[in-house]
């Protein structure tokens, strides 16, 4: 039970999916990124996942725009305490070298953190490749450029794997850990089953907790109960309501988030605390 | 996981514990618990869980103050539809026939239900003595009577034994359950730990989640996820927030839960509807 203590928010602001003809408020652009980064900001959010796309508006894996969304964050007021994460998606290319390239980032362009998935898994249309000595490599070099895996967990021997890499000297506590739920292949928002995901992760680990589609609002509330915190945002979800009558915006959804955190005493912790437990300098 | 769909409260307003020096809110006479009631049913309250007390404020198992109870309750707007429960606790007194006296009330006297703490367990600073022949004869009793066990559940063996009834005939589907977790020799509100007790239940049953003392909060936050409805009020806890500044009444902690269940999605059901699912005529 985390009830009464500090909590924070990872906003998935974009993802690899939604576009503009499924969502008017899923931030593509460059200047819609850094808007939605803005308003976030502003709204006490401590850490941001961030995809970037091409000019066609297709998921990329080219550091050059990450690089730029990293810099403009940067320079907003708040975003140099910001916990700033990029994508090393391998949806469309399951490759290192392609997704890796994001990692040699430097300077203000430098991400503080970058997603690790910890296995290849089935999502509800297509495979997502995640091979072991892919995971060992891309670990490693998140390693030595000293950016911070961000773990996502989406079964239980994902958690294992967490173990895995722990004891293989490529990560190092404190962890950072999303669990997401719904996944059409993985773990559900279920007692039992976040209830094992958690015994199977190393102790000790930062966890947020999302949820897929219409699985989001029940994963979410998990998460405000059972952990340190929650990851939220258009990336894993379009709609504020069950029955999908009213399209959301990352804005109403970390607002909602808000509220809810509130009626259980969960106030948001700075992002200089956030920090702090994860053992990040600025 | 249960959000999305409409939720109930059952409101236990009293208890045996409370007393006016350790709560100005907590209501002990007859006109005190009834405008309480009243209170309730405005916001829309479902179903309560009613012990009384005698001249000196002392819980008692005289059948004459509860008759009063619930007469007075069904003349109230919406008492008729309310579902009204009364306890048989054996904490003061654990032999069968002091406390199946609240059974043979009849006519307007006659609670819709009543509870059955399905073993003997430990509290904080006495045992609560519920022997396997009294539990069996109480239910026997109840059946006999047309009276509904309202089933209290702190443990997972006491799940187990709802089976027990079952198979014996001495209760039947669909059961009523409130399953109370922070007891200090209880089940707290953890995954795994209600995960289990969830899984030991017969299936089909109608569950409310309680919290005792600080867990209050957590333990309804569980059940708005994750259960039918919840059970809250002044007999598990006095206090409205965690911290203990700010004493708690029935009312302001009800107006919470339906503030918290709004959020999740969870509209209050009708008092109709849930006698519907409970197989409970007017």
């Amino acid at each position: 039970m985390q009830v009464g203590f500090p909590f924070f928010i990872n906003l998935a602001c974009t993802g690899v999916i939604p576009t503009r003809a499924m969502s008017p408020h899923v931030p593509i652009t460059h200047d819609e990124i850094v808007a939605d980064v803005a308003r976030a900001l502003t709204l006490g959010v401590q850490m941001m996942h961030l995809h970037a796309r091409d000019a066609e508006g297709v998921q990329t894996a080219d550091p050059e725009p990450y690089g730029r969304l990293v810099e403009a964050i940067r320079a907003l007021p708040g975003g140099r305490e910001l916990i700033v994460g990029v994508t090393t998606s391998g949806r469309r290319d399951a490759g290192f070298e392609s997704r890796a390239r994001v990692l040699d980032l430097d300077g203000d362009a430098k991400p503080d953190m970058a997603s690790l998935t910890l296995s290849s898994l089935n999502f509800v249309q297509s495979a997502s490749v995640n091979a072991p000595d892919t995971i060992r490599r891309l670990a490693q070099r998140m390693r030595e450029r000293g950016i911070r895996p961000e773990l996502e967990v989406f079964d239980v021997g994902m958690a294992n794997f967490a173990r895995v890499l722990l004891s293989e000297g490529l990560v190092q506590a404190p962890l950072y850990v999303n669990v997401l739920l719904g996944n059409i292949a993985g773990a559900q928002p279920d007692l039992l089953q976040l209830a094992a995901i958690l015994a199977a992760l190393p102790s000790g680990c930062i966890v947020a907790i999302a949820g897929l589609g219409r699985f989001q609002l029940g994963a979410n509330g998990l998460g405000l109960l059972m952990a340190n915190g929650v990851r939220v945002g258009l990336e894993d979800n379009l709609w504020f309501d069950r029955q999908r009558s009213v399209e959301a915006s990352n804005e109403s959804l970390v607002q909602r988030i808000i509220a809810q955190a509130a009626l259980w005493e969960r106030p948001l912790m700075s992002r200089t605390e956030l920090r702090n437990q994860l053992g990040m300098t600025i």
